[in-house]
Formats: C-alpha cells, structure tokens, sequence
C-alpha cells in the first residue's frame, strides 16, 4: 500500500482559506499533474471538510475513482452519489483506515484535506508528498501541515516550476528507522 | 532602497525552532547563494530574537556589514562589536526605519527574522523574496510568515534545487496597485 499527497498551497502554507474558499489560485494555472495522479490511484481519502468543499465544485473532481470520506458522524453522500461519485464513509484511526482499504483492494492512496493529511502523516502512513505552491500570501487559512510528534525528514525526488509561478515539489517520505 | 527576504525554512514554514535551535538544517548543505546575498547588501536589518541566536553562533555571520538591531528597550550590543560587528539598534516602525536608514546611506537592506520579515512584509516594505526549503518537516517553532492585512501577490523569478535537497525559489514583491 502506498499514500501520496497531492496539494496546492499558497506560500505561506494555506491550502485554502480559513472558510475553505479557493479564489487565490490562479485561474491560468497550467496542467500540472493532477490529472496523471488521479489516473495512477485507485482510492481518495478526504475529511469530511474537504468533502464539503468539493461538493461546492461545477464538477465533481475525482471522476469514477472509489472515494473514502472520513468522519464518525454520519454523512450524506446522496448529493456526491448523484453526481457520479463513488463514495463510501468510514471512521477510525489512520492506520485501521489504511488496513481496512488494504484488505478491500487499495494499493495506492491519495490523501487529500489538511487535518486528513496531518492526521496520516503524524501515523507515519505517508509515502510521497507532492506540494505545488501558489505565489502568493494569504496570511490566514486552512494549514497545508500541523504539529507532529516528531520530525519527519523527506527526500528530494525534484521540482518543477510552471510559467503562471507555480512551483511543484515532491518528496519521499522515507520509513522511519525502527529501533 | 530595496529589500530582500534570504532566509532558510522547513517544509511546513519554520525558520527556527520554538526556542530558536537551528538544527534541523542539514550539516551538508552546498553553498546557495548567501556569501553572494551579503556581498550585494549594504545594510542589514534584524529583530532582537535573530539577533539573540546569531550571537550564539561560533562567528558573527555579518561580516563588517553595517548591522542595525530592531528593538525599544535597549539591548547590549557590546559582545557583537568584540566580535567585530558593526552594530547600530533602531526603534520605530519598518516605514520610519527604511526612511531613516536612506537617509544615512542604506541602498539595499537584507530583512532577517520572522516577525521583522513579518512586520516589513505587512508594511509592503519588501521587494524580493528567497526562500530555501529544507527538506523536513518539524511540526512547530518560529514560522517565517504570519498574518497579513491583504493577499500579497508574488512574482516567481527563479527555482533551484541542491543535491542535498534544498529547494530555493525567488520571487519578486510586486508593489500593490494604488488607487
């Protein structure tokens, strides 16, 4: 099994503002590999805050794939479901999560939404992290990252940068030494 | 007068930990860029904090830069000049301080220090902005950025990126439409 994040973020570290709007990424933004990520996963994971926001779309986003909206109380998916999505809930920890899609045939993870993805990185379950930061400042927000347990060093695998100013890099989340 | 942000950060936008330690940096970084920032400053502008850590390092790292130390209350700076700094403190707002520091000859001011970036940033004060990620995450600590009164747009100039994982990117500040 393996997780990635995927993940806009404005320079100073906001994936979108404290009331979930998106207005500051630019609406030039050239295809920067979301599309290929998408094709290469077979399960999205997301918060139920970031549920909400995606329903808030024109389209909804991650075509046919499986899609797992966390969250303990129950959700109404019926809107998602209405507009193709295959959506299903599910509660728990990170790692009982990641074992319970393991066991009904997930290999490969996109974990999306701040608090979903600190979440997963705090337990270790992240496997490659790909940010594509926004030139801008937004001073407040919804954070990209949170409080850890520990560091977490990363791996540079490279970096892109984009004509609109946007600048893509992705790293290895290595395991941590055990011992 | 001009204004450059050089200044390290963690992935997740810490340039320091909470009590200012600095080691999550790598040992084995190659040189990028900071001899070259320092030959093309002339006067360099820092908060009581950064100046704090700096005079824990084995060298004064300011070379015979003309160096003034934000601050109110009075600091002492005699350790500093034993080391062979040229050290000046200045009150006031950022506004006040560049118009004074033009005055006695300033032409380009190296900005260090989260909350003196921080407060030149509010005030619209800085033009180019470099900022090299280090490839960790850290969870918590001293963020290079803080909150801002309106969306400061950047112009991306420039991205590198180092064998040790450092990614560097440069953006310019574009001054704010008036009117």
């Amino acid at each position: 099994m393996k997780a990635t994040v995927f993940c806009g973020a404005s320079v100073d570290g906001f994936i979108a503002r404290a009331n979930g709007a998106l207005d500051f990424l630019p609406d030039d933004a050239e295809p920067h590999g979301y599309d290929e990520l998408i094709a290469s996963v077979d399960t999205i994971v997301v918060g139920r805050n970031t549920f909400e926001i995606v329903l808030s779309f024109d389209a909804w986003p991650y075509g046919t794939k499986r899609v797992v909206v966390l969250g303990s109380r129950p959700l109404d998916l019926s809107a998602a479901i209405a507009r193709g999505g295959v959506v299903e809930q599910m509660g728990g920890e990170p790692a009982d999560i990641v074992a319970r899609l393991g066991a009904t045939g997930a290999r490969h993870l996109y974990v999306d939404g701040g608090i979903t993805i600190q979440r997963f990185l705090r337990a270790g379950l992240i496997d490659r992290l790909v940010v594509t930061r926004v030139p801008v400042l937004i001073g407040d927000g919804i954070p990209l990252f949170g409080s850890l347990p520990h560091d977490i060093r990363l791996r540079h695998l490279a970096t892109r940068s984009y004509p609109s100013g946007l600048v893509q890099t992705e790293y290895e989340v290595p395991p941590r030494p055990t011992g």
